[in-house]
């Protein structure tokens, strides 16, 4: 048996995700017959070596998707640009962007978690923010095993969320720091807002935009995304979401409460026992989740699982995961992958 | 009138909190009469400038507290071995460690909070854990206007809350990985324990040791120290408390749900209106506390308010403070200003 072979394109393939992307069908053997790598003027005709091979990447533009079979893009303001060309080619777009996450014609997944609604596209899946992935994946198994009412989630979120340029500051800023300079801030918290401030050996409690009710647009796409996944609009979520100075590994303080009695150690099976989950939870070993350690790892780890006395059926847990991998690249191919095991592609 | 002055004695005169005693006793122009410098042997003969004179610290021994009339501990070990005799020789005690805070016997006092409990001291005075502090200034201007019925936290702890070893772990490891060599960890989480982790670029959920209940000594801190602190048995309260690789402002995620109605705009005017706390919030101008401006500064900064539409009667708020200063060596020393002003030593 020949296995199929698809057409692959990548938007935005010289940025963070976009390299990931790369790894990342290298690392899993994606089954592509050609790879089409596309970015903006800036980095058109930039040479990428990849599997032996050179590409150059191209220009994207409207006619770049002609014959793709699965166009990944990395995500940005270029997705609502494109997504309708390359669907109207026949491409199924796995988008990274927020543009039609909420969108109730576009199924929003994580693989492990909703595969069911990937059939509902009408050719543009969405990739949920790399925050909510991450919550989920340790959410899931425990709404399998009693209904969850509340969550209350604190963020410590990497600069990689910032892309290269959100990496490239914190190093940047650390180096001048050490040379007894000062720590210079173009990127963070939002690059196109006026006010920028060191990440280095600082928190800044501010993720994307303000909007009207005093969230931030990344806390309201936690609320939002959780409950459009977990296809449950009675969840009750909220989120204070916090960037902190660690490379590529968002964390999460994750207290959740449950409508029925849940017991531990049913938690701690059911989270041990989920594809894509870790267990990582010894105390008296002091072993538990660091995002130092969950870098560049496909898994997302889960420990410090403890009982919260301060309300009924109510656990406290924290989860670390890649926010390049799990968090973005890998989530998306993971969809491409599910697709392709499933015949629906 | 002249002035009253007093004898004080610094025990732990060396570490991050002793020091940080003598800068506020000199910018505060506290009332002293004598300066008596005590540590343990190691430091015991060390000259300290201060003020114009030369110190001499001297090595803490069972007599050195004769003719004092206040003694501030820095923390540590040694204040169960030394309190009893500096309360013998007439000393109050203000003490930063953990011995005493538990005791009923013991008033354990954030003067903005609850000053009404030194009177009842008998010799000694318990300063609270850092985070502890920092969250009650920013619980208690909201407990007057409603009863608080849970407080879910998540804290971004500093360094400095290890001590000087602490922040010197975090800036060698931070140079050492600038040259390409590896960051040792010697200090973090916990000195004593047998497993240490890089705080730099990263996250160790761990901060103190584990109880059996597999909450560390410092969550259990934040949860009964806040109890007795606010008078109230009936606040229910869970914390995850997190060192990040900040110098020295512990920040935290507090989401506050109330057993009545709340109304913003009030807890706003509260939290401007209360001493040693700053309103700092003004989303739409990207401002909110941030860690590295508030590092050496007195007041704590509240920002991030906001109602938690995921429970009734909630709110969401994010603190800063300096854990040496309000986080420690302030909080004791305005214990001491308090009894000074209240004719109470």
């Amino acid at each position: 048996m020949v296995m199929k072979k698809y057409r692959v394109a990548i938007l935005g393939a010289t940025g963070a995700v976009g390299q990931e992307f790369l790894n990342l069908i290298e690392e899993r053997k994606f089954p592509f017959s050609e790879l089409r790598l596309l970015a903006s003027s800036r980095s058109a005709g930039k040479k990428i070596a990849f599997m032996g091979e050179e590409y150059t990447v191209q220009e994207a533009a409207a006619e770049s998707f002609a014959g793709i079979d699965i166009a990944l893009f990395a995500g940005g303001a270029a997705s609502a640009e494109f997504a309708p060309h390359a669907v109207k080619a026949g491409a199924v777009v796995i988008d990274n962007s927020s543009t039609f996450r909420m969108d109730p014609e576009v199924p929003l997944v994580v693989p492990e978690v909703n595969p069911q609604a990937i059939v509902r596209h009408k050719g543009i899946i969405a990739n949920p923010n790399c925050s909510t992935i991450i919550m989920v994946m340790g959410l899931k198994p425990l709404y399998d095993l009693a209904k969850i009412r509340r969550i209350v989630v604190s963020t410590y979120q990497a600069v990689s969320g910032a892309g290269k340029e959100g990496m490239a500051e914190l190093e940047e800023q650390v180096a001048a720091l050490a040379e007894g300079k000062e720590a210079v801030a173009n990127i963070l918290p939002v690059g196109k807002l006026p006010k920028h401030y060191p990440i280095a050996f600082n928190l800044i409690p501010q993720i994307d935009v303000f909007k009207d009710n005093l969230y931030t647009k990344e806390e309201m796409k936690m609320i939002d995304e959780t409950k459009k996944i977990m296809e449950d609009d009675t969840l009750r979520i909220t989120a204070t979401t916090v960037r902190v100075p660690v490379y590529r590994s968002h964390a999460e303080s994750v207290n959740v409460e449950f409508k029925e009695p849940i017991s531990i150690d049913a938690a701690r099976s059911a989270l041990a026992a989920f594809p894509g989950v870790v267990l990582h939870d010894d105390p008296s070993a002091q072993e538990y989740p660091m995002p130092l350690y969950t870098s560049g790892r496909n898994d997302v780890e889960v420990g410090r699982l403890r009982v919260d006395e301060s309300a009924d059926n109510a656990l406290n847990f924290w989860i670390c995961g890649d926010q390049i991998r799990k968090g973005a690249a890998l989530n998306a191919l993971q969809i491409a992958e599910y697709m392709i095991a499933h015949d629906q592609i």
